[in-house]
């Protein structure tokens, strides 16, 4: 599609790259081995798939799917197949076979770039592929093909260019489509100094998996302005991330709770300075206080993010307004906790049961109800999806929140995960978050299990540090003062692992499912009402 | 026009600061009398104004002129205007009579807001007043009226919003229309970190006038991040700019180089700490390095950058790529006295006289030509003057350039001011900036005359600071050496002051008319040739 307007596509992203910042580098790592490249030969590298691509009878529109980690042959897919007018379909690593099979199928893919370690599961669920037409190494990426580099910055900014699925905790994956324009509108909102601030002289460890919603948006506005990224490959253990923050310099780091508490951890047990970074962005889960300070030591700034596969991802993040300057430091870091103030374009809405928004007070629970440039207005291709979650133009998160005068949002729970105890609201995430704070838990999980008396009763699932042995006693006291009684879980249960889903959330139904008599049977030993 | 997909409106950035930075402020300076208004307080303003306007009459498509210099009813207008889905049209001050004539009749105003001292003006004028229906005292803007919020930021991106006129040195004034996609776009892109960088924490003194080119933009990006604005009313005298920098802790600043020049003179002579600042953004006239070592003094980040009314008018700023961190001193101030790199989403060309593209080698010279997402692609109901400076929808600066292999472009001359001189050409640009180099010399113009032998020389017109007591001959003395022998003027001319066009650039087409004889006098006075 030629138009003459300007339009808002990633080939103008890519060319930016290319022209302004082609002596600068892409650093991945493929099983521990380290490789370079400048921006300019990855232009290079991109315009030759390109020409590959065309060859294998990708057109505009195709679906083409990608099994692979965090490296270079994905990030070249990243531009190439949109700039073929074509559409990329990250196949989440971590789904069933089943979760796989039904969102190639769904997406209709025709052709699969797979990495080795993964051909022989392609080639069990092979027969029921129902488009897929070429199936090829992920290598194939790095054929030497003529360039094709017409008007692939000319694509009209509506066209799609990416595809990504979500899951809730269980249940069937849901299909978000990004066009151009949703990701270049993206990545120029996260170069700006209130948000991800990311500039050229940034050093970026990509630490999301890139099957994940467009790995944030990072490596769009990473090229957008020349920054440095440095693709860890699959390796996504703290003792390895920390390792390269110190020897790659990394400025900037984007991930999950979970993988910055490891890294802290394998800092400190190593002795690596963290001290290159400027900021960390915590996303996906509640941050803590435990990542706030442990950053502290080596001054870096820790930032929440927030966002989902709906979103692009990018929903809010928190930066201190100078108006708080007056704050004492407990009072800044209990704002810093906060999810903080939406990304430029981003409207917010937060619903109370009644269907009306709720103040914006500080007090007032409602859920978080979204509307932007870069947020979807349906689920592809799945009416049923899209009727319950996008109402008049708005995305429900299904998350409920708070906000206060100033502006910033306070995540409270997961709709579906809040605790109704004897017609009293407890939020599991204030109970995860002071299990988290004790020195020994290193995962927790708080659910809602049927109790004969309150309806729920909360019951919490840790997992403790290597050589950590606190008791149930020990922590169920570490508790009382800090929560309100009844919050307090009826039973703390000590598990070797959670059971995690796809995007590396705990799969708090499974628990629900296999522990649903534990507050009914006890009670009955007990011989309790 | 009301539509449900996301639009990039004004209305959307008004919104943002009122949601999320109410509580922040907007400071106005009025014959020196300081107000300050919150943006919540600002953004009930505009919507009364937005009602006001309706009843007025004002429609989709109308034209509101304005006549005001950098005042609260000014900024308001910015917003009420297009947030009316009508166009505001900011009379350019320093213009004729006849200009804003011209201009008032081309842009089709339909009612006119007036600053007081203006009206006197305006009633002379009045009667050859075409479409003017209004006449209204800026005053009225703050007319309290039942305040109109009705889809005021559903309006589509694509909508006119803003028309601005230029003039090149003397001549017709050509409009520019901004739609409201332009002005947000840019918006973002002024606050992204590797460009001005604009943030929440900003205090911002808004230097450039408001009828120039949207003021930079920078009202709006400031409105979008919350940054608290600074207007100085109609004091733009170096002495008031630097008491204000200092008593309102002003972190941002933007100007042309004549007036920081005045803002350095004066924080010395009465030793004002210009400390606040971390940025300065100098442009519409080469930055020099007096301004680069004057603000160094304090700390001072300076960075250079251009545009152009026809480009809204972002198109470069100059920050230091990380790439370039081995530079010695000198090297770095060289490369901070280019234009620096296109801003995001625009692109470039450096087109020779055989209308090829040179290479980008830092030697090769040609002349600028613009695309961008806020970029014109056309003069407003102008076809003649878009014939001109419009090709294959690349937009002709008639700027010469040139672009080092790292891609910061260097501007060389305006194509009109260049110099041929026996042929080979002299750059004005680099004979100035030697001149301004020297300590006695306040402002410098080098045009070229025609000459019996050379076909043209350059001579020298300027003007000293106070008590400077230089001689032509000292003069011509320190620039020999500094320059090729060839570019050394024939003639240093000291003028009381330097004739100005209305947006405070030298007329060098009245000093070539009014001193076209000057060297072929000289040369018969000689008795040379």
């Amino acid at each position: 599609m030629i138009v003459m307007k300007f339009q808002l596509n990633l080939g103008k992203i890519l060319k930016r790259a290319a022209n302004y910042f082609g002596e600068k580098t892409i650093v991945s790592y493929e099983s521990l081995e380290r490789k370079e490249i400048t921006y300019r030969e990855f232009y290079s590298r991109v315009l030759a798939l390109i020409g590959y691509l065309k060859a294998l009878g990708v057109k505009r529109g195709s679906r083409v799917g990608v099994f692979a980690w965090n490296n270079l042959a994905h990030l070249i897919l990243y531009f190439a197949v949109p700039c073929s007018e074509a559409v990329l379909h990250p196949v989440n690593l971590r789904y069933s076979k089943e979760q796989m099979l039904y969102t190639i199928n769904h997406a209709e893919d025709e052709v699969l770039f797979v990495k080795k370690e993964f051909l022989p599961l392609v080639a069990e669920i092979k027969s029921e592929l129902q488009r897929v037409r070429q199936i090829l190494p992920l290598d194939a990426v790095f054929t030497n093909f003529a360039s094709f580099a017409e008007n692939f910055d000319q694509i009209s900014e509506d066209l799609p260019a990416k595809l990504c699925y979500t899951t809730a905790t269980t249940g069937t994956p849901k299909g978000v489509m990004y066009s151009h324009r949703d990701l270049y509108l993206q990545s120029m909102a996260l170069c700006m100094t209130d948000t991800f601030g990311i500039s050229e002289k940034d050093r970026i460890l990509l630490m999301v998996p890139m099957f994940h919603v467009n790995s944030w948006g990072i490596p769009y506005a990473a090229a957008m302005v020349g920054a440095t990224m440095v693709l860890p490959g699959e390796n996504f253990k703290g003792q390895f991330l920390a390792k390269i923050i110190f020897e790659e310099k990394v400025s900037l780091a984007a991930g999950v709770p979970t993988v910055f508490q490891e890294i802290l951890k394998a800092a400190q047990s190593e002795n690596i300075d963290l001290g290159s970074l400027r900021t960390v962005l915590v996303g996906g889960a509640p941050l803590t206080r435990e990542i706030i300070e442990g950053f502290a030591r080596y001054g870096v700034e820790v930032r929440q993010v927030y966002g989902l596969t709906e979103t692009a991802p990018f929903v809010a993040s928190n930066y201190r307004k100078s108006t708080l300057v007056h704050l004492t430091e407990e009072e800044k870091k209990k704002q810093q906790l906060k999810i903080g103030l939406p990304a430029p374009g981003v409207e917010v809405r937060v619903v109370g049961k009644d269907g009306k928004d709720v103040p914006w007070d500080g007090k007032s629970i409602g859920e978080l109800w979204l509307k932007g440039p870069w947020i979807a207005r349906e689920y592809y291709n799945d009416e049923k999806h899209t009727r319950e979650a996008f109402v008049d133009g708005w995305f429900r998160t299904f998350d409920l929140v708070k906000i206060d005068e100033l502006g910033y949002i306070e995540f409270c729970d997961r709709e579906k995960d809040v605790i109704k105890s004897g017609g009293e609201w407890i939020s599991t995430v204030a109970v995860e978050k002071y299990l988290l704070s004790h020195p020994d838990v290193k995962e927790a999980a708080v659910v809602g299990l049927p109790h004969p008396l309150w309806q729920e009763r909360p019951v919490a699932f840790v997992t403790l540090w290597e050589q950590a042995r606190v008791s149930e006693e020990e922590l169920l006291n570490y508790l009382r003062g800090k929560l309100l009684p009844y919050w307090i879980p009826d039973r703390i249960l000590f598990l070797r692992e959670l059971p995690h889903n796809s995007v590396g959330k705990v799969a708090k139904k499974l628990l629900r499912e296999k522990y649903h008599d534990l507050l009914l049977k006890d009670t009955n030993e007990k011989g309790e009402v």
